[in-house]
């Protein structure tokens, strides 16, 4: 279970790319590299908006990294 | 463990995409992508009707990410 | 971790289909595709009996997706 | 997390095949197909007994179902 | 999560291992087969000293089976 | 849910490779195999910074193993 303490690093750290509208990729237990901007983050999943606009509901069990798209 | 206040943005988009009959795709940690419509959520499931009227169980934790089907 | 209240869909269709014998297919996280009709759930696991009247013990932790059998 | 309340069937099942010391088969997460016969459970592990009396400590998070040998 | 109550059977059962400095195989729910003698283990990890004397810390959600080396 | 008490060994032991710049690697679950320093860590993750001064979030329930990089 994800602790969703917004006082965590790794909590604000996806609020700031939220608020900077950052490229990210996220790449999935799946192996799948999903890539896009946050739109918002909840304590079950991470909303992706990607290049086509679409919106991916991410879940955060399914997260293995994230990182700025270069 | 899923978080299942239904204020928190995920569990509410899952029951948007319920009341519009949106058409959506899962993809899941086997790596299968399922489509059809959710018919209803709980806190270990979503329930999900296939284009063959066929329903099918799928447990949170097997999935990775939802998307709306293009 | 499960949440076993009875009162969940997701547990009472899981109780309809142990009441009414029906085929199922189980999606494991394993990528295994098994079949058989359940006899009972608890908190961890469902009891499957397959084809050849063996009991199959699966834990819910890897199931992916429950559907009927066609 | 397990639920280790040794009312569960699952629990009771898992104590009466080591009590009658019957050879079981267990597939793991990892695709792993292990042979061997239970000599204890906890909330954590299950203790498998191989052909060759070697001990396996066996995850209960990496068990994904079990069954009788034939 | 794990019950690190070291009443438990499997929490025992590592911590002679790591008193009688017991070669040991680890497999990981990736496939990997580590192989070395466990000098502590908390709640959230087993630390390993493989047979280059290089630490390995290893996640518990991420261990398959343990077994003694042959 | 990881324990975060830092007063465990494997909290400990990441706050160590933290203070004193360690480069390590993190085999996650997906099989990557991400290489570099830990610049913080918290209960959902850990924050590494590779080679090219990326900053890399990394769920902690994605990771297998971690070692000193040789």
């Amino acid at each position: 279970m994800t602790s969703f303490d917004t006082a965590l690093p790794s909590i604000r750290q996806v609020q700031t790319l939220i608020k900077e509208a950052s490229s990210v990729q996220l790449k999935l237990v799946t192996g799948d590299l999903l890539a896009g901007k946050i739109n918002w983050q909840d304590q079950n999943c991470l909303s992706l908006v990607d290049e086509n606009k679409q919106q991916i509901l991410v879940w955060r069990h399914a997260i293995a990294y994230l990182k700025l798209k270069n």
